[in-house]
Protein backbone atom coordinates (compact mmCIF):
# COMPACT_ATOMS: atom_id res chain seq x y z
CA UNK A 1 0.00 0.00 0.00
CA UNK A 2 1.13 3.26 -1.04
CA UNK A 3 0.94 5.43 2.38
CA UNK A 4 1.46 8.76 -0.05
CA UNK A 5 -2.49 7.96 -0.10
CA UNK A 6 -2.44 9.67 3.56
CA UNK A 7 -1.47 12.61 2.29
CA UNK A 8 -4.33 12.80 -0.63
CA UNK A 9 -6.82 12.42 2.02
CA UNK A 10 -5.53 15.18 3.94
CA UNK A 11 -5.47 17.52 1.07
CA UNK A 12 -8.67 16.73 0.28
CA UNK A 13 -10.38 16.82 3.36
CA UNK A 14 -8.22 20.44 4.21
CA UNK A 15 -9.54 21.72 0.85
CA UNK A 16 -13.02 20.93 1.24
CA UNK A 17 -13.55 21.76 4.83
CA UNK A 18 -14.68 24.84 5.11
CA UNK A 19 -17.36 24.60 2.43
CA UNK A 20 -20.24 23.25 4.60
CA UNK A 21 -19.60 26.06 7.25
CA UNK A 22 -19.31 29.12 4.69
CA UNK A 23 -22.72 27.24 3.25
CA UNK A 24 -24.57 26.94 6.76
CA UNK A 25 -23.30 30.33 7.66
CA UNK A 26 -24.39 32.40 4.86
CA UNK A 27 -27.61 30.18 5.32
CA UNK A 28 -28.34 30.71 8.92
CA UNK A 29 -26.33 34.13 9.30
CA UNK A 30 -25.92 32.37 12.90
CA UNK A 31 -22.08 33.28 14.09
CA UNK A 32 -22.85 33.10 17.55
CA UNK A 33 -21.03 29.84 18.36
CA UNK A 34 -18.05 30.83 16.34
CA UNK A 35 -14.77 31.98 17.75
CA UNK A 36 -13.42 34.79 15.46
CA UNK A 37 -9.65 34.26 16.84
CA UNK A 38 -10.05 30.63 15.85
CA UNK A 39 -11.27 32.14 12.05
CA UNK A 40 -8.55 34.81 12.09
CA UNK A 41 -5.99 32.33 12.72
CA UNK A 42 -7.29 30.13 10.26
CA UNK A 43 -7.26 32.68 7.76
CA UNK A 44 -3.55 33.99 8.71
CA UNK A 45 -2.58 29.80 8.88
CA UNK A 46 -4.35 29.61 5.09
CA UNK A 47 -2.63 33.15 3.82
CA UNK A 48 1.17 31.73 4.86
CA UNK A 49 0.45 27.77 3.99
CA UNK A 50 -0.75 29.75 0.25
CA UNK A 51 2.52 32.16 0.39
CA UNK A 52 4.68 29.46 1.32
CA UNK A 53 3.29 27.56 -1.68
CA UNK A 54 3.71 30.38 -4.40
CA UNK A 55 7.60 30.24 -2.47
CA UNK A 56 8.05 26.63 -3.02
CA UNK A 57 5.89 26.89 -6.48
CA UNK A 58 3.92 23.85 -5.21
CA UNK A 59 0.92 23.78 -7.18
CA UNK A 60 -1.18 21.46 -4.76
CA UNK A 61 -0.06 23.57 -1.58
CA UNK A 62 -1.28 26.50 -3.39
CA UNK A 63 -4.57 25.23 -4.89
CA UNK A 64 -5.71 23.45 -1.46
CA UNK A 65 -4.88 27.06 0.40
CA UNK A 66 -6.88 29.19 -2.17
CA UNK A 67 -9.64 27.12 -1.50
CA UNK A 68 -9.21 27.44 2.37
CA UNK A 69 -8.80 31.30 2.25
CA UNK A 70 -11.70 31.43 0.33
CA UNK A 71 -14.04 29.58 1.98
CA UNK A 72 -12.70 31.30 5.52
CA UNK A 73 -12.43 34.63 4.63
CA UNK A 74 -16.52 34.09 3.76
CA UNK A 75 -16.76 33.14 7.21
CA UNK A 76 -14.97 35.40 8.67
CA UNK A 77 -16.46 38.49 6.83
CA UNK A 78 -19.90 37.09 8.01
CA UNK A 79 -18.58 36.83 11.67
CA UNK A 80 -17.56 40.47 11.97
CA UNK A 81 -20.62 42.27 10.04
CA UNK A 82 -23.22 39.55 11.89
CA UNK A 83 -21.64 40.76 15.57
CA UNK A 84 -21.50 44.63 14.01
CA UNK A 85 -25.32 44.51 13.11
CA UNK A 86 -26.18 43.23 16.55
CA UNK A 87 -24.17 46.10 18.15
CA UNK A 88 -26.07 48.84 16.56
CA UNK B 1 14.45 37.57 3.78
CA UNK B 2 14.17 33.45 4.23
CA UNK B 3 11.11 32.73 2.84
CA UNK B 4 10.99 29.90 4.74
CA UNK B 5 9.18 31.85 7.50
CA UNK B 6 5.68 32.06 5.80
CA UNK B 7 5.98 27.91 6.48
CA UNK B 8 6.95 28.56 10.24
CA UNK B 9 3.80 31.23 10.54
CA UNK B 10 1.68 28.90 8.93
CA UNK B 11 2.41 26.02 11.11
CA UNK B 12 1.95 28.17 14.06
CA UNK B 13 -1.25 29.93 12.92
CA UNK B 14 -2.32 26.00 12.13
CA UNK B 15 -1.33 24.49 15.24
CA UNK B 16 -3.17 27.44 17.97
CA UNK B 17 -5.86 27.89 15.61
CA UNK B 18 -8.07 25.88 17.09
CA UNK B 19 -7.82 26.43 21.12
CA UNK B 20 -9.94 29.49 21.13
CA UNK B 21 -13.23 27.44 19.36
CA UNK B 22 -12.55 24.94 21.80
CA UNK B 23 -12.05 27.19 24.94
CA UNK B 24 -15.43 28.88 23.50
CA UNK B 25 -17.62 25.85 23.10
CA UNK B 26 -16.63 24.37 26.08
CA UNK B 27 -17.53 27.26 28.11
CA UNK B 28 -21.11 28.45 25.86
CA UNK B 29 -21.81 24.82 24.64
CA UNK B 30 -23.43 27.02 22.05
CA UNK B 31 -22.93 24.36 19.02
CA UNK B 32 -26.01 25.62 16.80
CA UNK B 33 -23.76 27.58 14.65
CA UNK B 34 -20.94 25.20 14.22
CA UNK B 35 -20.97 22.94 11.00
CA UNK B 36 -20.52 19.00 11.86
CA UNK B 37 -19.50 18.23 8.39
CA UNK B 38 -16.89 20.72 8.55
CA UNK B 39 -15.18 19.49 11.81
CA UNK B 40 -15.84 16.36 10.66
CA UNK B 41 -13.86 16.94 7.54
CA UNK B 42 -11.29 18.95 9.74
CA UNK B 43 -10.85 15.88 11.66
CA UNK B 44 -10.13 13.62 8.99
CA UNK B 45 -8.05 16.12 7.58
CA UNK B 46 -6.20 16.59 10.57
CA UNK B 47 -5.39 12.81 11.20
CA UNK B 48 -4.81 12.40 7.87
CA UNK B 49 -2.23 14.67 7.63
CA UNK B 50 -0.47 13.54 11.30
CA UNK B 51 -0.26 9.71 9.77
CA UNK B 52 1.42 10.94 7.21
CA UNK B 53 3.85 12.60 9.24
CA UNK B 54 4.20 9.68 10.95
CA UNK B 55 4.90 7.85 7.30
CA UNK B 56 7.51 10.63 6.76
CA UNK B 57 8.54 10.97 10.68
CA UNK B 58 7.98 14.24 10.39
CA UNK B 59 8.21 15.89 13.58
CA UNK B 60 6.21 19.47 13.23
CA UNK B 61 3.79 17.76 10.86
CA UNK B 62 3.47 15.22 13.89
CA UNK B 63 3.27 17.59 16.06
CA UNK B 64 1.17 20.86 14.76
CA UNK B 65 -1.43 17.65 13.59
CA UNK B 66 -1.44 16.55 17.22
CA UNK B 67 -2.93 19.64 18.47
CA UNK B 68 -5.71 20.32 15.73
CA UNK B 69 -6.91 16.59 16.00
CA UNK B 70 -6.78 17.16 19.47
CA UNK B 71 -8.69 20.43 19.64
CA UNK B 72 -10.78 19.03 16.75
CA UNK B 73 -12.37 16.17 18.76
CA UNK B 74 -13.25 18.12 21.84
CA UNK B 75 -15.27 20.51 19.37
CA UNK B 76 -16.46 17.42 17.48
CA UNK B 77 -17.44 15.87 20.50
CA UNK B 78 -19.36 18.88 21.94
CA UNK B 79 -21.18 19.27 18.40
CA UNK B 80 -22.36 16.30 18.27
CA UNK B 81 -23.15 15.62 22.66
CA UNK B 82 -25.34 19.00 22.80
CA UNK B 83 -27.16 17.90 20.00
CA UNK B 84 -28.08 14.80 21.35
CA UNK B 85 -29.49 16.45 24.70
CA UNK B 86 -31.22 19.44 22.07
CA UNK B 87 -32.79 16.31 20.67
CA UNK B 88 -34.25 14.22 23.65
Amino acid sequence: MDLIIFGYFATFFSAVSFLPQAIKTIKTRDVSGLSLLTYICLFLASLSWFTYGVVLNDIPLMATNFLTTFFQSIILFLIISERNKADN
